[in-house]
């Protein structure tokens, strides 16, 4: 069982994972280093790939102190040599004592790292905080388990469900407050997908702005992602040197995510363009939704989302998750009802 | 000035006016006798076309205890004979000494109450909470003032904005919770108004019902009025016997708002049809909507407005009054930005 000491300490450690900047690929992941009589030594956290996991971050402020120490982890340490190496590695030669960890790895390549601890006589516990800190990376935790990205499907739309006027106007449909908001969700994923449609008809930059409509450093903006056969001249923003761009030449949903999962996508920010809405949700790949509802009505004009119902038996249930006012503007977080899911991996 | 005492026996005469169930043509009107010092002598309301005025009903009360009385009315007292005497003459029969009233009549024909008091020598004072009045009859204060009946729409739509799937189907995209929450706001209403098309697809009822979807006493049911000029078989059950039903060869908004101005309608409930819905919408003369949104997408189906916007400059805002959750669906309650409005009269 784990203490009261160690279980506090994991609270500090879920802390630490949640005020980091997006990590992904990787998840976000705190670590705590507990002395045998309980203080904290150290306390560390993943800040993306290519820097060191959460584990190894505190075993380095702890220096010697570590040896016998608990380490309190978020996440199952990690068995595998990636751009770092094993955690599990670094927590034996530090000389630890006893890990305790808060989710198991839904990671097929990096699980297995309880038994390589406990091979190596380190006592392990695992379970505290579990839903929380699986709660931390859900977007992650979902990715590795279904083998295909998750996907947030953005839409701006009147309450009557419109997102362009019938002569394809639609700058803007909703307020400067709901598009600023809309940055804090993007910064979230690691890719940005639109339609060629979308892009040809809005120019959109696809990145992250800050408050002042400044972008976010090159390795701080997800991937813009522009999927569609129609060819997008090099002059359109999507092109500039704010963030990388990938092309994929079809619309169709598996091929996009397998695509993504090539380039190690974890979680998408789906937008632009009601068709591409439409396909994703026909192939039933779309995992929440972020709508953003002007309070006005058009009466007439081109639908968010473009899908292939026939009859009532084909209304889709929603979960609304969250239903807030963001400026004029409603904005309602919601879970599509599950259909059977393609399993791409 | 109005005292204190009179303002909290206006406080009483606005709550006995609220409890009455719907009295239109006529407007909710309640009325409190004071006696010289201050005592309430009666407490009176007008319960619909037919009996008694407000005024009356309570001097009927106080009997001759009124000889010096102060009458506290929520509306200035009419002076004009429609099925009952004017209130004015009442007044001064029974030797009333004062009047406070709290709104001015906006009613042309009925107004001159004031004037006719003074002249026979009654103290009269207004204002006393008068925006309070005004709201307790905000439709038929519009009535009286546009010269046309007040527009409450109601929808029933998907979060993608459609009310029926392409094949027509519709039953039932909202909750029972939802299709209940419809009749209390239907009784409020003296005409319930649907074009023949919503009739012929779904063979509605268009009455209101309690919690056991009994209909309330027929002389409790708003007006039926289908219109357009399809014609509907004798079987339908909006030609059943439990509401008087109108029907109107027409769907321009001006030709149906007339008919219903010939009938002393003050209110109107529209619901069932997109087309119909969109030629008021165009037509601007939809003065309330009340929409419920099912938490569910369809992706593709019929609008719940069919208008006729070209470019974005047609976006109408909508001020969203109440937003709450009924059961799983949401209800928007808004009204629309004000057009150009045309005059009945």
């Amino acid at each position: 069982m784990a203490t009261d000491i160690e279980i506090s300490a994991m609270r500090r450690a879920l802390d630490a994972a949640r005020a980091t900047a997006r990590t992904l690929p990787n998840p976000r992941v705190g670590c705590v280093l507990l002395s045998p009589d309980g203080k904290e030594l150290a306390i560390g956290a993943h800040r993306g790939a290519g820097t060191p996991h959460a584990e190894v971050d505190a075993l380095e402020q702890a220096g010697e102190a570590a040896r016998g120490a608990t380490a309190v982890v978020t996440l199952e340490p990690c068995n595998h040599t990636g751009t770092t190496g094993p955690c599990t590695k670094a927590l034996i030669d530090a000389g630890v004592a006893r890990v305790v960890f808060a989710q198991i790895d839904p990671n097929r390549t990096a699980s297995g790292g309880t038994k390589t601890l406990k091979a190596a006589g380190i006592d392990v516990e695992s379970g505290p905080l579990a839903a929380e800190a699986t709660d931390l990376n859900e977007e992650w935790t979902f990715a590795m388990t279904a083998g295909r990205p998750f996907v947030t499907w953005k839409y701006a739309a009147t309450l009557d469900g419109l997102s362009a006027a019938p002569d394809g106007t639609s700058k803007w449909i909703t307020s400067e407050e709901a598009r600023r908001d809309v940055q804090v969700f993007r910064a979230e994923a690691d890719a940005i997908v639109a339609g060629t449609g979308a892009v040809l008809a809005d120019d959109p930059r696809l990145t992250v702005r800050d408050a002042k409509d400044l972008p976010l450093p090159f390795d701080r903006q997800p991937l813009r992602v522009v999927v569609g056969e129609t060819k997008i001249p090099n002059y359109y923003r999507v092109f500039d040197r704010v963030a990388p761009t990938l092309l994929i030449q079809s619309r169709d949903p598996e091929v996009v995510m397998q695509k993504l999962v090539e380039n190690n996508i974890r979680h998408i920010w789906l937008e632009g363009g009601p068709r591409l809405a439409g396909a994703f949700w026909n192939a039933g790949v779309i995992d929440r939704i972020i709508g953003y509802i002007a309070p006005a009505m058009l009466g007439s004009g081109r639908a968010a989302l473009e899908g292939e119902a026939t009859t009532l038996a084909d209304l889709r249930p929603i979960t609304i998750d969250d239903l807030t006012m963001v400026g004029p503007d409603i904005r309602m977080i919601g879970t599509p009802g599950r259909m059977q899911r393609e399993d791409f991996d």
